[in-house]
């Protein structure tokens, strides 16, 4: 059985897959290695941890299909090289790829994390049917990936996607990357934890207050109980969670006019908290979007008052909706990579 | 000579060319016949006009390349009709390209006017040495046209592209899609103006006050003219324009870090009024342009504050600029699609 393997090199864990070609999960294991241990150590680990996966699922004769490493940060393609990544110190100005592929002897691709669970999506998860879709990563930050035509759209030096930093309100909170109102500001945990905080300094937040003290490690996912239990303030956070995902998608399907736009990331969990907000942006503000939309949305907005064009019967629609992979969708998407690139020289051979 | 037809459709005039394949005008007529007259009459002045060009220039035994149209509004790539198009009413639901592609024998393509002066910039403009690239086209109202790998970008319905509608405030002017805050309320003929008629109303313009008054056909044109002169609130104006139009290429560097970014339509001729601005926002707002840009602009921005990462040696470098084909990008790129098609469906064969 032909096989890939897929690795998801996060900031404080190494997974590693052998996937097959038909997109079975053969085998999946968490390294002991922390990544704060290092460059080297994590090298070490990985290698040794991929090399005992091939030989248990390797046949005689047959070659790895490669292998794939989905990492947080920007890559430099040329090169193969980390430009920037905030969670792997050290890890930038060292040549990753060449190294990963001189040990092991195979073919070796560095993909974005966020691409890679597009790729997976699009490969194994809620975008099976379609040939080009988004992905939003809502985590610590906001991520991206596109896929026109199957294909991660990389951009001209690999730093297409960062879909966190586009301006959702121009005016709006100070980013990390010198902008003011990126969506990252509204629609990660940190903003979730920042908004929580904003809402108990303001003296309006008993529930989320009581819940800061109590809770030394009070994150998003504590916001998102108590939205879930009707606490206000905490429902409000997430309603502008899902107003700037919304201006987002928004902007998107009117510049892209995708299939599909899939929400993933472990922030997606509170899908229920913010998704109705988010559509709601969505049908104000894509004309767009109203003229492509599902049949019974498109129903609703028509008795509206804003739409002006009807979608076509018969033609595809455009679908917003929830991964489903969760956080194997790296994995699985890393795994494919290698599949792909071969395809495409079986195929250029052909041709 | 092989040659094919490119025809600019516009709300008021129709323009057809006659195009080498090496990309020489080899003619250009504007018809008489004026849009107002209706759909029939123009689709018969169009063909004869056509036929006259091909007798010109076709030797014989050799079959004419196409013909591109290039139309404002939605066009259904499916059914070669009008989805939408307000300058061209009673054009809908009629089977444009069938009807002319029928009347011609010859193969016609039917495309969205931005994306059609896109591809012209693409073949003969200033984007002739990149694969990729975005043009936005600022008019009455505001266009975009995307050029991924040298392909026009459709989307999944031909919708794709209405970058006027990208919010850039979301909390900004009403637009006639529905939106609250569309770069098209910023950056188009029509904001021009409403923003000059809004500082009137405030009572603090004066020289626009009289210059609306004495001219009947107050325009964007003459607020540009009194920016030129120094005038304080026209220079305001077109601030705005800057600002908004650097939000939306900001939004769309982080989202597809393209190689080049053109500034197209009637408003671009105040490129040095409303630049500046542009440049600035873009700055502040996309990492990926700082960590991209020209050297020029790289050292500058290295030297503030904001500059998370240097661009790479050697990397190509993101360029937004002015389109060089004026009104006639259009009709280049609408006589380059069949050719396009052409060498594709070669292409085909050969593989």
């Amino acid at each position: 059985m032909a096989f890939a393997i897929g690795v998801d090199l996060g900031g404080t864990n190494l997974r590693i897959a052998a996937v097959s070609e038909q997109g079975e999960l053969l085998k999946k294991v968490t390294t002991g290695t922390k990544v704060d241990l290092g460059r080297d150590a994590v090298i070490t680990e990985m290698v040794a941890a991929i090399r005992e996966l091939v030989q248990g699922f390797q046949r005689p004769g047959e070659a790895l299909a490669g292998v794939g490493i989905g990492v947080p940060g920007i890559i430099d393609e040329r090169t193969g090289m980390l430009r920037e990544s905030p969670n792997l110190p050290g890890w930038h100005d060292y040549p990753v790829r060449d190294e990963i592929e001189r040990r092991l002897g195979a073919t070796v691709i560095l993909e974005n994390d966020a691409n890679a669970a597009a790729m997976g999506e699009k490969w194994l998860g809620a975008a099976r049917e379609v040939p080009d879709l988004c992905m939003v990563t809502l985590g610590t930050g906001v991520g991206g990936g596109l896929i026109f035509n199957g294909r991660i759209w990389h951009g001209m030096t690999g730093m297409a996607n960062e879909l966190g930093h586009i301006t959702v309100d121009p005016a709006g909170p100070r980013c990390n990357c010198g902008n003011l109102g990126c969506v990252e500001q509204f629609a990660s945990a940190t903003a979730i934890v920042r908004m929580a905080r904003e809402a108990i300094a303001s003296g309006a937040a008993s529930q989320l207050a009581r819940a800061a003290t109590d809770d030394p490690e009070f994150s998003a996912k504590i916001v998102h109980n108590l939205a879930i239990q009707g606490d206000i303030p905490s429902r409000e956070i997430f309603r502008k969670v899902g107003w700037g995902l919304g201006v987002l998608v928004a902007d998107l399907v009117n510049a892209l006019n995708l299939h599909m736009y899939v929400i993933g990331g472990g922030v997606s969990s509170a899908w229920s908290a913010f998704a109705p907000a988010m559509f709601e942006e969505v049908r104000k503000r894509s004309f767009v979007y109203a003229a492509t939309a599902p049949e019974d949305i498109a129903k609703e907005i028509a008795e509206g008052a804003s739409a002006t064009l009807r979608p076509l019967r018969g033609s595809p629609r455009t679908i917003i909706t929830r991964a489903v992979l969760g956080t194997d969708a790296g994995l699985y998407g890393a795994a494919r990579l290698p599949m792909l690139e071969n395809e495409a020289r079986e195929h250029a051979k052909v041709s």
